[in-house]
């Protein structure tokens, strides 16, 4: 309760799965239908992917609010003005979040995937936790919608499943993929050459699978040497582990 | 179509996720409350958890097929006789279900977690795959409902995050401990003891995180360093990656 008497608000971060709007959980479909506050990311002038997951879901009264992405790709990220913008965008988002919850309304907030794994969530998350209530429902992960769209298991036994950002180094890549049995990439977008130069350089190409639009309209699954060059941003790399199975 | 005219039955195998009825996906909730028929695993004699979940949402007339291992601790995993008697366990049951498929019959059958995660129903679908129809719905995975339950993101940024099982040798466990920003650890269980020196030895006891029964009754979160001495089946060590983050 607040100074005023008013009960406060709960705030709930609800993943949302790989895309398909029947791969959410049943308490997110129930929450994300009875909404009153619904708010979510995108970039400016975008629908944005985790509203268009629930398009038809949202009651007639509800309150939209999306949070739009002051910048993406404008500013390189090792600018410091990058992670300023950031900051500042996410302190505003999470003070109009308060502001809701603090006037006794619940929010749903609509995060694609699981919200506590690499999600945009976990940026509010942390500065909401402590100030009004917050609950997490977690989600599908991507990575859970693109190995099941290659039909094949991702992991079996005592494998060991690295899970590596498309960011990261090219000798560091190498090196990771060469060191596990079953392998995740994400972020991939324009790291794809450098991707591909690692896969190829760790003798893993005939392994390694590109899934883009994992359980979307869209979706292709093709063995990464007959991906295209450039990927889009929902693309997932895979090699599927192969350890000790009867 | 068999050569009998019959339409063939397919095969669902189910993600049930991490042990909340309503943690499953809207997919999942429907196709169980449908089913005519239910398989799932099972220890001889016990309920079993995946049975355990789906309780109270069986239609009265859906018959139920366990399917139950002959083999658990009682033999070790290194003798020739575990993985023959676990291989014919589950050609047999890929009999029985493809039976029923081609008797026109769609069966469901209940995974924990996420079917191709380190699932035992992989060593259906290998089986069964080409034979008669099979579709896999994807859960929310065990470890999204562990790092979930202690309230804070496991991967930001560019973290790696490494997968790894209680079983692996020592050494082995602690270089990969070592080697990662955010780390997973499951199949525990009688491997506490050596896990725990694992990650002592590779300095991170202070950060590592014990979570038993996620997302089901009897759930405990605790820093490893306090918890017990023994840990159960469902237990899940974790290390919270602290990569870049606005």
């Amino acid at each position: 309760m607040t100074a005023q008497g008013v009960i406060l608000g709960t705030i709930h971060g609800v993943g949302l799965g790989p895309g398909a709007a029947d791969l959410m959980s049943v308490r997110a479909d129930r929450l994300i239908r009875g909404a009153r506050h619904v708010a979510y990311f995108r970039k400016a002038g975008a629908q944005g992917q985790a509203r268009r997951i629930v398009d038809g879901m949202l009651a007639g009264d509800a309150t939209e609010h999306p949070m739009e992405y002051p910048v993406t790709t404008e500013i390189p990220l090792s600018d410091p003005r990058y992670n300023a913008a950031l900051a500042a965008f996410y302190a505003d988002c999470a003070a109009r979040l308060t502001a809701l919850a603090q006037a006794g309304h619940d929010v749903v907030v609509l995060c694609e995937g699981d919200p506590f794994f690499y999600g945009s969530f976990m940026h509010l998350y942390t500065r909401l936790n402590g100030g009004v209530p917050v609950q997490v429902v977690p989600g599908i992960t991507g990575m859970s919608g693109a190995w099941t769209a290659t039909g094949q298991p991702i992991t079996w036994g005592d494998d060991v499943l690295t899970i590596a950002m498309g960011t990261m180094p090219e000798d560091e890549l190498t090196r990771r993929i060469r060191d596990t049995d079953a392998l995740v990439v994400m972020k991939i977008g324009r790291n794809l050459p450098k991707l591909r130069r690692a896969v190829a350089a760790a003798g893993r190409t005939d392994q390694a699978w590109l899934v883009e639009y994992a359980q979307m309209p869209g979706q292709q699954v093709r063995p990464l040497a007959q991906a295209d060059a450039v990927a889009p941003y929902f693309s997932i790399l895979l090699i599927h582990g192969q350890g000790r199975r009867p």
